[in-house]
């Protein structure tokens, strides 16, 4: 009932159609964390500079967020800078300052090295990698990427992707990575890589789940309050994956669970700028939210043989 | 238990990545025919030149398509060349040559004016309002329409959109014809220019559906096969009204069942080019693609309070 999150902790400026906010706490590992610690105890390692808020610390902590692998150090926190355009799904990236996470090394404390279950957030692989020498004898480990690094360090991210139960990754990352249009036949050259089971994020069309062999589908919920969907793709890990902790079993009926739940937990995180919206749920709106999803997609068979 | 179709006939000649096809079948009303055809009768309206083959005429007839209304005219037949990339959600018109089609002007026969559901595919606004003012008294009437229409005949369009029951059009035209990114928002303009149900193709992504104020989903299933989308939407309207006209009930948990019919349809449709895919299909292979289709979105309900 463990999950460590390795990844950043930022201070996002965003431009939606719908506003913009400057330098909002952001970050793949804030996401995560913050979403999961709905569903399970969350030990996060990352890195920030002296200018980062404590009191976003102690947001962590009031969530139960274990933050002894969250290191404080000289110099200036990840700054990201983005803007949508009408297609929300795609973020054109205007700036990125590394700061303090260019020389970032994840250092796990020790009794994080048990962890159960491992989200690696989208990092450099050669860090995720780092991350797995650490832990003992996780049951599950499931890791993000992006196309800079399916370009950049194509050989760290296959070592890293024959090491993990789970990708979790973009649809044109996917088709990238595999080289193949098709997402059927994408996610399964990429389960040939490594990963057991390979999970299709597509932003407001939702999440396809190739659990071994059975797919599953979990839509996004359509809102009339898309606000900005940074962070997205982070809660949703969070989600699936503070769901599979929680309970401790990682078959594929809860793989098809879990998936939902993603997508549950991101319907919340796009209804507000940065993280606001995922501060203060409780367990009735997320199963509330979980009901509408099941309503969205329930029909009754098809019976034509016997007409 | 008639649903009355006019559209186009043509020849297509489409490339996709998997392949090319000069001069095959095509059509909204050919597709939407032959879909529509496993669920109920249908009564057609269209034109063709002296080139377009008997057969395939005799074909529709072995569906028990009613083609009293696809005359025969001195000329060619409509075509049109298109070419889809990877993407295979958005089709490049490389030429389109009216022919026939060119001063076309519905003219339904006598026993085609008491049709109980009329699907008015993508044509003139003005000839699909021609289509209207000649039927009687039916039940449900459901239109097509695209970008085209929206910028160059407006005011017919939404004269038309004023008398229809439900508007079945691709996302990016539901967002041109409200002026709206967010789809629940311009799901509701498009509601309030007149059709009480609104349902929005998303291509590979499936289909939403707005049914008075329910909102439901059904996806396209993930396919290994994807060969052609040529007349998937088409094909997709055929199965969703055609699944409404059998049961001659049309209340929003109908059309909830219905959309999900139309997206199994447009699964098969697409495995090849054409109409190939469509023209022996069985109940049982429908009832089967449906079945999958309910696993693929069949979650359990979600229990975190209880913990």
């Amino acid at each position: 009932m463990s999950l460590l999150v390795v990844g950043s902790v930022a201070f996002d400026s965003v431009e939606t159609p719908f506003g913009q906010v400057e330098e909002a706490i952001g970050g793949s590992a804030m996401f995560f964390s913050t979403s999961a610690s709905y569903f399970t105890d969350v030990q996060l390692v990352a890195v920030v500079g002296e200018d980062f808020p404590q009191e976003e610390i102690d947001f962590l902590g009031s969530r139960d967020v274990d933050c002894q692998g969250l290191h404080r150090k000289e110099g200036e926190t990840f700054r990201w800078k983005g803007k949508y355009g009408f297609d929300l799904n795609e973020a054109i990236t205007l700036d990125t300052q590394l700061n303090v996470f260019g020389d970032f090394h994840p250092d796990l404390p020790e009794d994080y090295r048990n962890a159960e279950a491992v989200f690696l957030a989208n990092i450099d692989p050669d860090l995720q990698l780092e991350v797995l020498e650490q832990v003992k004898d996780p049951k599950f480990v499931a890791a993000d990427t992006m196309n800079f690094w399916i370009d950049g360090k194509r050989d760290s991210l296959e070592l890293l992707l024959s090491r993990v139960d789970m990708a979790i990754i973009n649809e044109s990352e996917a088709r990238k990575l595999a080289d193949e249009a098709n997402m059927v036949k994408a996610a399964q050259a990429i389960q040939a890589m490594g990963p057991r089971h390979v999970v299709i994020k597509r932003g407001e069309y939702g999440a396809l789940c190739f659990a071994d062999d059975e797919i599953s589908f979990a839509p996004a919920y359509p809102l009339e309050s898309v606000f900005d969907p940074t962070g997205a793709g982070d809660t949703f890990a969070g989600g699936l994956l503070g769901y599979l902790s929680r309970h401790g079993q990682y078959r594929p009926r809860d793989l098809r669970q879990a998936t939902v739940v993603g997508c549950v937990m991101a319907s919340f995180c796009v209804e507000d700028f940065s993280l606001e919206a995922l501060r203060e749920l409780d367990h009735g709106q997320i199963e509330q939210r979980f009901e509408k999803f099941q309503r969205l997609v329930n029909f009754e068979p098809l019976e034509l043989l016997e007409d």
